[in-house]
């Protein structure tokens, strides 16, 4: 491990936080959540602080859990554009599922932010779980796993042909005789495959990262297959050491079979106070503004499997196993385990994931979130964080006025940006076009 | 006809000018088309001449000519998000076809861009001709051109209802009982017709605008229908005042049969001097760097018709009847009546297209341009124009230090923005949700 081996930090843009019930804490302000400036406030703070990116969660449909929502004033193409031109350095990532957007526009649309950006776009690479998305889009029930996963694999072959389609210098723009590209520079890509028939070209020059940051958070094994294959950057959810350190090693062995690195950054909810005390405040507050009835009928659709009548204080049912299903199967396995590790009653879990979703939730004071992030880092568990606050912009600026000074002085993380793209910031080489000569 | 009536202006963007040789005249520098600033400073440019809106035209395939290209460094949504949050009154109209994207992903998308932009959202319809675009999206061939408008038909009525699903003030975002939405105000709209099935609701809550402004500029029978039953505005092509009267008439009555109004905007590329001799040589010089054999590819193209061994001074060959074309049925008749109207040689068509297009060119001092344009407005066969400057950003400058001022004083056009959205720009009433209680 080099000595000057340095974190990397995305900020996971949330609403006003990732705490389930931020919005009802008096320290936010909900009508936050729909104002276009509070984006960009938070992305060019997360900027100041020299994080390597923002990023943006997706699904394709609205939640119904007795009522409807939360959901959101804003869609994730369009929200990081607004966001591209109002910073300069940050990268800038969105989730699209493989499973309801067309592969040709979906390259289009990151390959123009990534034009409009001077090369930081990044693409989180879902293969959506649940039967209500696929239901917005002409199917009566969502894929299985496995073709959803098979169907991923064929998206990519596709959408990188699209990027990769005009090669670098392709555009000539010679006034003179009026060439306007080179046309052995430029490819139809003539794809055929169970899932998508793709001509080519795309209509839209190389872009300045070649094509966008690839990320994906699927932990399972298909996931973490895939990931291997193609993901340079991989955000997860482990809740213990042990399991982060498996993780990580597994996949960056994986990863090195394809002759491929990739970033591995765990999320984690820094819940943040200036006495261990103010943070555990923080915290059950948050906690005691969830509706259980709610917040168990978003775990039901999540697991698959319907909890709503199941008593509070009990613990779980008897689960099925994982192979029984068809969602998200790292997250269920994950929050079965936390389940059964801890002994929790339905109630317990669903305070527990209200916090980060499955994701680590660290609850102290600077140093502690910061001593926290430093053994997962020197102890082969993580390349950077996914950093969830609770609260925002609140969150934010208790993580960047206090954890990142204390992180600076240990050496670990950087004052200012090294590289100029995202691929840059992450340490990345920028992929050759797979139709340039060699 | 109200006293006060006033023009109404689109800038129709188009990287370094309208004229397909802009990119190689010394007055453009086509760098800029692949800059997102250039795009961004003509619409504030626009925008401090109050302009109603800008415009993107669109197509999902790169267009082979021999060479490739010219092709864009944006896509329509990204490229308006970008100018949205660099600008605060100007419309943001944007084109996608009703053949390649899904309608839930483009509900969102426009929604998002109008809770960006602050209700100044616009979506201009088109169904796409030609089998290029279709063999990027699994098919071999596009659509019939009937099956083409019986599918916009239905994707409006999707696209539409997905709008209305969250009716305005269904957002409660009570944080005392933690209540996000009134559930009675959240609507599934089950739709399921012959070429879509969607559950809803859509997952972003209505827009200011309640929906984009909907623009239309198909002038076939069938487009005149659909315009006539979904249009607000349309941007349409005539050569003669006679014909833009009859079309305006035309569309009128029949909007007018649905109860409704629409604003109809010709399109018009102003070829300006300080004196007509001026003029005519930025014309002139414009039009001598056409390359003819890569215009005549792009004409075969657009007709449908392989004119590219076709000598160039003698007149076009006999054409099959408008009933045999599955493209843009009213840009044929629009090009075969220009050819026989003026007994045209292919080389002078493409000349005369290199401009526009098919859109009128007005060549003469920024008093004929006004004159021109006054004639029409006054004539009945114009609520304003859609101005495709032949040159960028130099046509637009031009057009608003010397034309506007003279349309100023002649009390046809306004000084400033009267409304915020842009449906208040057209003078246009903001629809109520067809969930919402009468």
């Amino acid at each position: 491990m080099p000595e000057n081996r340095q974190l990397h930090f995305n900020l996971f843009l949330m609403g006003v936080g990732h705490h389930e019930a931020a919005w009802r804490h008096p320290r936010t302000d909900p009508a936050q959540a729909a104002d276009i400036t509070h984006f960009q406030r938070l992305a060019q703070a997360a900027e100041a602080a020299s994080f390597d990116s923002v990023f943006l969660a997706d699904g394709v449909e609205a939640r119904s859990d007795g009522g409807w929502g939360p959901i959101s004033h804003f869609e994730p193409l369009t929200l990081l554009t607004a966001l591209a031109v109002a910073t300069e350095r940050i990268g800038l990532i969105g989730t699209v599922s493989t499973g309801f957007t067309e592969p040709y526009n979906l390259a289009r649309q990151f390959a123009s932010l990534d034009h409009i950006s001077g090369g930081r776009a990044g693409w989180n690479i879902v293969t959506s779980a649940g039967d209500r998305a696929a239901q917005n889009f002409g199917r009566d029930a969502n894929q299985a796993h496995a073709v959803r996963y098979q169907r991923a694999e064929e998206y990519l072959r596709v959408a990188t042909a699209l990027w990769d389609s005009w090669e670098d210098g392709a555009l000539l723009l010679d006034r003179t005789d009026g060439a306007f590209a080179d046309p052995d520079r430029v490819h139809e890509i003539h794809h055929t495959g169970e899932h998508f028939r793709v001509r080519g070209p795309l209509n839209i020059p190389r872009s300045p990262q070649g094509h966008p940051l690839l990320v994906q958070a699927g932990s399972s094994t298909s996931g973490k297959a895939f990931a291997a294959r193609w993901a340079e950057a991989v955000f997860t959810a482990q809740q213990t050491l042990a399991e982060g350190q498996a993780f990580y090693a597994d996949l960056k062995r994986q990863a090195a079979g394809h002759g491929r690195d990739v970033r591995i950054l765990p999320g984690v909810v820094p819940v943040l106070g200036s006495t261990e005390s103010e943070a555990r405040t923080l915290d059950r507050e948050l906690d005691e503004l969830i509706n259980p009835s709610r917040a168990v009928s978003v775990l039901s659709g999540v697991l698959g499997i319907d909890l709503t009548d199941h008593p509070l204080d009990r613990p779980l049912p008897p689960l099925p196993p994982v192979t029984a299903i068809n969602g998200a199967k790292s997250r269920f396995e994950l929050i079965r385990d936390l389940a059964e590790r801890d002994r929790l009653t339905l109630r317990q879990l669903v305070g527990r994931l209200g916090g980060g979703r499955g994701h680590q939730v660290v609850v102290g004071t600077p140093e502690q979130v910061a001593d926290h992030i430093e053994t997962w880092f020197t102890h082969g568990a993580a390349d950077g964080f996914n950093i969830m606050p609770p609260i925002l912009p609140d969150g934010l600026t208790d993580f960047v006025d206090h954890v990142l000074p204390i992180l600076r002085r240990r050496g670990l993380f950087r004052t200012d940006y090294a590289g100029r793209t995202l691929r840059e910031h992450y340490g990345l080489p920028r992929p050759a076009s797979q139709f340039a000569a060699a």
